[in-house]
């Protein structure tokens, strides 16, 4: 099939830096270029794909200081965009609402994947006057604050199958990834490891907003032989952390529209203990590839039985769900019913004489 | 004329406080219904109009906290036009480049005026790419940055006629009226009082991001018997304000794309003493109206001759040029010549079969 991938610009194509959505469109784009489809992917000109490139700035946006107002730039890129809509099959949008102008106004099919949290009520009036527009969730908790908005589907994200690879969590340690936020809960890692007397190892970026919290509530709690703080991790760096933990611990609070680091873990054979938020029972069997807890009493209870989990089963739950083929099977699915479904002008008022 | 007038949301229309774009819109409104042309007004629901308001928030979203994305509602309310532009014979859009994307789909003709500063890099691709759409600059300065933009017009503001009325001057005082902001330079206004004798008074809010210039800039050089600061005014004590002063004393080192209280100053029969900046040559005849300088000396000396200027020929020049009157007649006639145009799909992509 003839794809557009429409990319934010805040951050290249895979991401230099943090960036989640930019990683999975990034995966999703080199894995349908190897399945033979031909792509081109709007996005920063410091992008790295295989993919034709189509860019409106040299640089991503987020680190570029000159610049005022990205969303002139977000605007020329989905213009351009939607200005060769009649060569691609199908246009698949990671711009938020902002592509919906454009889609609801183009015979192209236009799927746009949501990846941010929903739960802000000036969001439900807006989906609701784009009801033609098909939606993709990137789980199914993630569609709960606008139920009625029109979902063709959840796609969970994957990850190329061979970028993390199976380890034995000999480190005998519980590994915390994550930014350093109140609401990923690092006070309660702590705790925890405290509590079961298992070592903790904290790999956090602290970001500038972070830095009050880190320094006054969890840098005090640090100074004790089981925990170790190891700061920022690179993507290289992960697999050792990931690959010889015991258990990724990830007290997160909040409900995440998704959660790749819980995939990372899996991929590297990790089980994963995790609250009962966002996504997490549809990418955690609990008893299988990790425990969901209720409380922090139930996580000190699961932690202290985490390694008896088969880490093979782990494992073999990522090759089956999480990986980026399955990712690209399912979006193409979607594509292909975009493209056969027989054209209707999508909204009246937007067909010229 | 059946008229969509497209209004930020930010502030309600006219604002409850600072928005120099919805007070414009507000006059324009206001006269072009007492014109009897039929106007509908997209703005927040808290706005006040003799037109038919549409609106899709309750209350203008500056001061709403519960709303994160506010370019949820602004989507919106730019849908919602579009979607029955075909009951309008004009689109009047103000919302900045935010519009374009509709208009260049749209039969119906759209104007944009375009109300604040256009230096910034990321612009001017942005607006070759909509090349299309005809724009209105609110002074011809205001062009500069973007001098290849497909301009339609330069309208300058107007403000209703009977707004402020003739005073005398009688109050023997500069004014300063501004926010209290470095680029305003009241440094410079207070230095101009204090080397001719004459008095000042400093009408200014001081916003949040200004506190520290003022307190360390400013505030240090207040305690003389010829300063006067006498904080933030309301609509209404400006006409005091201003028109018991000698002159405005304006020596603001920005290129304010208009600058409303050049003719607020004039309205009421008082003179202008400003820096060559913006659009201060198309507002103020030097000489006549007031003197435009080139540097504090300049200024310093032309404090010392300005009460030699007759009231009344600002007055006049204010009732020519600056009416909300005039500025209407000046969008009709654009409104006009964009109606009886005949059709052209404006961009070929956006043909539906």
């Amino acid at each position: 099939m003839r794809i557009a991938q429409l990319a934010p610009l805040a951050e290249s194509v895979p991401p230099k830096r943090y960036g989640g959505t930019e990683r999975i469109i990034s995966y999703l784009t080199e894995e349908l270029i190897r399945q033979g489809h031909e792509v081109t992917l709007f996005a920063s000109g410091d992008s790295e794909t295989q993919a034709s490139l189509i860019s409106v700035c040299r640089e991503s946006l987020r680190c570029d200081e000159s610049v005022s107002v990205p969303e002139a730039y977000l605007f020329q890129s989905i213009e351009r965009a939607f200005r060769i809509a009649s060569k691609f099959d199908v246009i698949h949008s990671h711009v938020d609402f902002l592509g919906l102008p454009w889609a609801s106004r183009c015979t192209t099919p236009v799927l746009t994947t949501l990846h941010g949290r929903l739960d802000l009520p000036e969001l439900l009036p807006l989906y609701a006057l784009y009801k033609d527009q098909p939606l993709v969730s990137v789980s199914k908790s993630q569609q709960a604050p606008l139920a009625h908005a029109n979902w063709a589907a959840a796609v969970h994200h994957g990850l190329p199958r061979d970028l993390y690879r199976f380890q034995e969590g000999g480190g005998g340690y519980l590994a915390f990834l994550g930014r350093m936020a109140a609401e990923k809960r690092p006070d309660h890692a702590i705790e925890i490891a405290k509590r079961t007397g298992i070592p903790l190892k904290i790999a956090a970026k602290v970001d500038p907003t972070d830095r009050a919290y880190f320094r006054e509530q969890i840098e005090p709690l640090l100074d004790h032989p089981l925990i170790e703080f190891v700061g920022e991790i690179n993507d290289a760096e992960k697999q050792e952390f990931l690959g010889n933990a015991l258990a990724l611990l990830a007290p997160f609070d909040w409900p995440e529209p998704f959660g790749l680091v819980f995939t990372e873990a899996l991929a590297c054979g990790t089980p994963v203990l995790a609250y009962d938020r966002g996504a997490v029972p549809e990418i955690v069997k609990h008893g299988t590839t990790g425990f969901i807890c209720n409380d922090l009493e139930h996580m000190v209870e699961a932690a202290a039985r985490v390694s008896r989990l088969s880490r093979t089963a782990c494992r073999e739950s990522f090759d089956e769900y999480f990986t980026a083929e399955r990712m690209a099977h399912d979006y193409l699915n979607l594509y292909e019913q975009l493209a056969e479904r027989a054209f209707v002008p999508p909204l009246d008022f937007a067909v010229l004489p």
